[in-house]
């Protein structure tokens, strides 16, 4: 696929620094308020905000299908539902008018046409309708097997069969930035034999990466994992917050619910697809091999390094885990083949995450359960105190890129979430 | 509280049968397309369909606060969230100006006002944002328990704690009258050590109840079971249908996906909790005590008379189960405040299915691997076939109603959907 926008060797007149995550190359979708101004469709470039209503305005887009209103929206949703040879024709104009030759003459505007992100509010970018969360990293599920289960029966027996996933709260996605109260609910502690109330013990992040479905399929049509990526428009870093203490007496027989429900953090770009293409490789090889409909061709899985930092209250951060979305033994097209098997329908804005994404050395595990061992191998913080599990005040960030050729990065910016006291139901 | 609207001894200047589920205290909410007119919200008087759009263009919503627009929307969301007064007072005047006595003269525009319900297309009526699943019937999660795990611990130890649920898949919820395709999927065979892939072959119904969020909840905050009738507008069938045998191999450990997901079917008409006043009753007794949370003052159960009928291919039915809503274990009210006790939000659209409504008889359970016993007792149909599980062809109908104190009925209409053969994917 020859995608312009993608060029290496393209430059833009605005200054990128060497290790930014939105070099011109990128042009991700998010949603900014800039001082003064309304939510609109925006970009980044470097640390600039690229106002794309403004571009429209002074006729940055002229000779684009696009419509000025699409670029008013307060979500992203109407953008991607323009298709994938719109939003593509979309990110090579951006990538014409902002790049060093300024054949366009946008530098000119420029005082009108980019604010400093750090004076911009970004926003949830998309409008979620269904939201989807696998289980499709096997050294992750295999940990929480062993931990939880039996450690030589680790992968229940589905596992390799099927891409393991569940339906998750639409409601309570949040977007990077936005704090976290601790969550209350039921937990059984050990050995008693009455449930009791009260906050959270067991705080837990998990590092996964979710993609944003940008095209309807109608109510009984099967997406093929061939024709996969014409739905996936682009991809987020996902925190999916966890309550294991509240999971762990709640879950049977139907699955994690208020353990999950009560946020989920993402970061405000969303990557286009197109963009990744240079991070393409291999997956995990699959035995025993999977039913017909699960399988695929070619490179489906992306190269792209992620790390969690925790940043306690005093300011310190630690990097508590490096792992990368290429370790995913089931990938985002087999994921939504078997999503669709039965007839299940997308709408634009769908979201389905990865499920935590752990790799084979205990440094690379993607939530603190496994990095802890559950609560068995404490953490030691820069600051001098340890984690098991997340204490109040504590910041996660999950930050994620690829590395293309020419050094330049494509990069998801951060999901940051801090961690916010429980707040007691008056009594 | 005192509703007007639901005053026994108003009668319609339209004719209404004894037996309808529709007399003038029931005015329900929908989405309607008569023949040669857009969508719009409607209600129903006997077998008329009352175009309010219309209605508000004869000028019969004067003084009343609400806009054009809303009643010219596909869905009936915006209306919803106006409020509960603000619906109240629209429910009140419509049974203003369709009561006998005709005070207003809308019977001489009934030409325009009504069409019969046989000519208009009645369509999914709200746009729904998350939907749950709850699991709060005691009787049917013995059942499940007793069927497939220990028949002296059938229920699991946290389901009299706590009303059991998970998210459900909001985007294949679809209105009444729509076919739904017998899903196709993986399953594992007893005895095989591969699973295999086809038609599903125990497709199932579920009885269940669906209740529509009315108004947003902040992230963060509980709705106490105080509170929780304000945010619940009303109700409508649902039929969970159900692939029993997909089920079973994916479920663990993160519970029911695709043996889910292929449709849910709800009824058309939106039944609002005012009209259901006089069908409060008291809930079953909860032994163990529940956790203040989840304590409740008041009737919160509803005695609804609920039925499923199977009607064969050849146009003969049986009604299969005859259940009542009263028997319910958990309420409405407990399953908002459990739902929301983590800070989980709730927007307007959201909807809450009840979980399969089985009584203690067994002509009483709410679906056919209960009323079948896992496939061990079959149940005769009137053509002479007998059903284990559903076949193609068969058509499911959901119906429910109270019954009121001067022999008029409240009731849903039905919930109906045909199973169609399994579409195969092209090889």
């Amino acid at each position: 696929m020859n995608i312009q926008a993608n060029d290496p060797k393209i430059t833009s007149w605005v200054t990128v620094s060497k290790d930014s995550d939105f070099p011109i190359q990128n042009i991700p979708f998010g949603i900014a308020m800039p001082p003064e101004k309304g939510p609109r469709v925006a970009t980044i470039i470097g640390d600039q905000v690229v106002d794309l209503l403004t571009a429209y305005d002074l006729g940055l887009f002229e000779g684009v299908a696009i419509k000025r209103e699409v670029l008013a929206e307060r979500y992203i949703n109407d953008l991607m539902a323009l298709g994938k040879n719109a939003c593509r024709a979309v990110r090579n104009r951006i990538s014409v008018f902002m790049r060093s030759d300024d054949t366009l003459g946008a530098k000119s505007h420029a005082d009108r046409l980019l604010h400093k992100v750090s004076d911009c509010e970004l926003l949830l970018p998309v409008k979620v309708g269904d939201y989807t969360d696998f289980y499709s990293s096997k050294e992750h599920a295999t940990n929480v097997g062993t931990m939880f289960r039996d450690p030589e029966n680790a992968l229940l027996p589905n596992w390799k069969h099927l891409p393991v996933g569940y339906h998750g709260r639409a409601s309570s996605i949040v977007v990077s930035g936005t704090p976290v109260h601790r969550p209350v609910g039921q937990t059984m502690p050990p050995d008693a034999d009455q449930p009791v109330f009260g906050p959270c013990k067991l705080m837990d992040f998990e590092l996964e990466m979710g993609f944003v479905v940008g095209k309807d399929s109608k109510l009984g049509h099967r997406i093929s994992t061939e024709d996969a990526e014409d739905y996936i428009f682009g991809m987020v870093l996902f925190n999916d917050w966890s309550a294991r203490d509240i999971q762990k007496w709640e879950y049977v027989p139907l699955g994690p619910f208020l353990a999950k429900s009560f946020a989920s953090t993402i970061s405000p770009w969303v990557v286009t697809l197109d963009a990744l293409e240079p991070f393409r490789t291999k997956g995990p090889e699959q035995d025993p091999e999977v039913l017909p409909y699960l399988k695929y061709k070619g490179e489906k899985n992306y190269d792209l390094e992620l790390e969690v930092t925790i940043r306690t209250e005093g300011g310190k951060e630690k990097t508590v885990c490096n792992s990368n979305f290429k370790y995913m033994y089931w990938n985002m097209c087999q994921q939504l083949a078997h999503h669709t098997v039965n007839g299940c329908n997308f709408k634009v804005g769908d979201m389905c995450a990865s499920g935590t994404i752990s790799g084979k050395s205990r440094d690379s595990f993607g939530s603190m359960l496994e990095l802890s061992w559950k609560g068995t191998r404490p953490i030691e913080m820069p600051d001098g105190t340890e984690r098991k599990f997340l204490k109040d005040g504590d910041t996660v960030l999950l930050r994620g890129f690829g590395k293309g050729e020419n050094g330049y990065r494509i990069g998801f910016g951060e999901a940051a979430g801090k961690v916010l006291p429980a707040v007691l139901p008056e009594e």
